[in-house]
């Protein structure tokens, strides 16, 4: 018998992709995979790219023109990434502006298997409405729920932006067996709000990494750089590991490719150290699904 | 008609009483009262004691004749308390070692108002079961749930130790409509685990500031001091904001009483700032519930 190559399934290395982007979806598309072929050459085995990177982030205004920008799940973007994966036998997990049917539009991301195959569609379920983030006006929320997928390097969840201040988001996400938490994002801030930017990067990194601790998981979070109109990408992309431990950090401001090298065992020996997945009351957590209990029961 | 007292409902002073304690519970009752004392003097409104503040942490070891530690609520401890909080006009929240029947015993904390009365018990809910920390000995899980308690300086909610690790005891309590989440606490480390200790008191900061954040607000937790037995209890105790941001916070290593004033009008605008309570997706969490989504479905 063929001696057996030793198993490392438990070593996976990340790349994420954080990059800026420009108006030409074609180029951004083409600069995309240029990078993931880089990352792939750095040892790469899961690639994420940051939400919606084929366009400028166009939620900063209400502009029906905007649709436009929407295609296919499957379409152009995850034909070309099929084949970029298939190329470089790397997973690879990106945002997508998805045409579901004329008229109704999700922020969507797509899973594809090292192997070329398109695994899974995330729709965002958290979707925003702030000034500069009128996701609302574009997006109708998610309706696939929270899932895992087995990819060739191990089993990830997808979370995209808005929905990592939820920690049941995280909680359900790695129920389904999730080692992995991916969060392609598109986060920065506006002119006069520096000092605010600051307190609200540190809560950005404090939330997704809490997800990392209370289920004893990876986190992987992925953001663009560079101004769009007013606003400030603000970069940031991190690896966190189920101490919720920084292992890799990207700077603030330029594209970069941020490699982190993830021992899936340490999910193990962390959730043996702290059992909280033991522990759970779910006797107890049935109000979870209600708006706010201010009535008296 | 008289005037007005200008009203400052939403400024609170809390005080976190930071403290060692000795095998005689007796003394230890005298220790926290003065203190509570003290930090009335110095404008505290609502004081927090650490869990099970009335003996050693006897979890180090299955020992049944530490049964005899407990009392019933009300008892002696809520009567000493009710006292000291009609004195100095304070709410108290004080973890007691509750005996509710023979052989029928909870890790409890109360919330006694600024006028001595009790008025309401918090059941710890998670209960640890780690080498150095048998609680599941010695205590049944709560049964009364999460809930919020309006108080004379605002409506609070009880957590209790290992309940910092569960994202979903926060939000209940917050859904509550608790402004400020207490956790009296009892967390240390043993020798050789120095840095794992690091690592460990970083998420277990990192945890609670989450809450606070996904929550929009102010967390306190009030943690023991001083070495019992080989644990060392690493104090630590601190307050944070609804950004996440530490407002106040103690050393590691000595008695202490932690003043931090609170702005609860904070909540309203980081709640505007980021409504995540407005974008709760309660139509897709309901299996918060679960142990594990292992199952197809």
């Amino acid at each position: 018998m063929p001696m057996q190559k030793p198993s490392n399934r438990d070593q996976v290395t990340l790349a994420l992709i954080q990059m800026s982007v420009s108006a030409d979806a074609k180029a951004n598309l083409a600069n995309a995979i240029k990078r993931i072929g880089e990352a792939a050459a750095k040892g790469a085995q899961i690639v994420c790219l940051p939400e919606l990177f084929r366009s400028l982030y166009f939620c900063q205004e209400e502009d029906a023109s905007n649709f436009s920008l929407a295609e296919a799940i499957p379409g152009e973007t995850t034909a070309a990434l099929s084949r970029a994966a298939r190329k470089s036998g790397v997973v690879i997990i990106a945002g997508v502006f998805e045409k579901r049917a004329r008229g109704l539009y999700h922020n969507s991301a797509v899973v594809i298997d090292a192997d070329g195959r398109l695994l899974g569609t995330y729709r965002k379920m958290h979707i925003p409405d702030d000034p500069h983030f009128y996701e609302k006006f574009y997006f109708a929320p998610g309706d696939l729920g929270f899932k895992a997928y087995k990819t060739r390097y191990g089993t990830i969840g997808i979370l995209i932006c808005w929905d990592q201040w939820y920690p049941e988001a995280a909680r359900l996400t790695a129920l389904r067996g999730a080692q992995i938490l991916f969060y392609p994002t598109a986060i920065g801030s506006l002119p006069g709000e520096e000092r605010a930017a600051k307190e609200m990067r540190a809560a950005w990194e404090t939330i997704q990494r809490s997800h990392g601790i209370a289920n004893g998981v990876f986190v992987a979070a992925v953001n663009r750089v560079g101004a769009e109109g007013e606003m400030d990408f603000w970069g940031s992309s991190f690896v966190s590991g189920p101490f919720g431990e920084v292992i890799a950090k990207a700077g603030p401001s330029r594209d970069e490719i941020l490699i982190a090298k993830c021992d899936l065992g340490k999910i193990d020996s962390t959730r043996h150290d702290w059992p909280f997945l033991r522990d759970r009351r779910i006797d107890a957590y049935d109000g979870i699904a209600s708006r706010f209990l201010d009535k008296e029961d």
